[in-house]
């Protein structure tokens, strides 16, 4: 259930960044049972890292502290709609439920590519910005069913 | 312009995943002018990391290698398609191209959630399976426009 002061925790540190500019001006916290079980702010620029988005941070900080590759039963507040990297990391996290605040539309509007990856992901290869060509399918496909076949492997 | 050998790179550390049990049996390259910048496997149940696939992971070490949070001139190589928080993350990087040998069908085969991820993103929020909710628009709209007048603002 929506309780408001996460979200205003969320858009805290969303502030936080802008204010140190340690990156992107965004923030985010993941909720099970009633406590918060972690946080993240954007640090890109901070990290070198493309990929430490609020989210991303939040969801590998509460993956540390409960121990698990899988946050079922927990909840996310962010200070804007997620990316689709963000959104791709929610799923494979098993998060219940998103609460957010500014959308792809305001984050567009304030100069990030959010809107932009949205509509590349929705393309065809061949129509999408970045190139890509498929090679050496059939080894890969032979591994992948090794993984099906294998008696000790930990699904996720 | 493709080279076999760094292809053979990532579906070999797709192979060492499966054979040692640490994760997922997936493997990414990444190349620059030559020279691989950056390696990655999955370490998702290894590291308690869900967003830790070989992709993200390869993207995160050549970014620390190269002191950067932007990739542009880089190629990944992937013993798998990028699923799409992997392929946010390959935006986000300004990778060039993205070579693959599997694709999201045979993920799918083999018991992963590639597809059903893509299908997901599609919708919108109201159809997906994860549930969401817009709160507080306003006071994180507020943030987004402090940012784009923010004149110390690193760009990314």
């Amino acid at each position: 259930m929506y309780e408001e002061k996460y979200m205003r925790e969320a858009i805290e540190l969303s502030k936080k960044c802008l204010v140190s500019g340690t990156g992107g001006p965004f923030g985010a916290v993941i909720v099970k049972d009633g406590k918060v079980v972690g946080r993240g702010s954007n640090r890109v620029t901070l990290d070198n890292d493309c990929t430490a988005h609020a989210e991303v941070t939040a969801i590998r900080e509460a993956c540390r502290n409960l121990h698990t590759f899988q946050l079922t039963g927990c909840d996310i507040y962010t200070s804007c709609e997620p990316c689709p990297m963000c959104l791709g990391a929610i799923y494979w996290a098993r998060l219940e439920t998103v609460y957010f605040a500014a959308d792809r539309s305001d984050a567009s509007a304030a100069g990030f590519d959010d809107s932009f990856i949205y509509n590349e992901i929705d393309l065809n290869w061949s129509e999408r910005k970045v190139s890509a060509l498929q090679k050496m399918r059939t080894e890969a496909v032979g591994v992948l069913q090794q993984w099906k076949n294998c008696t000790y492997r930990i699904d996720y």
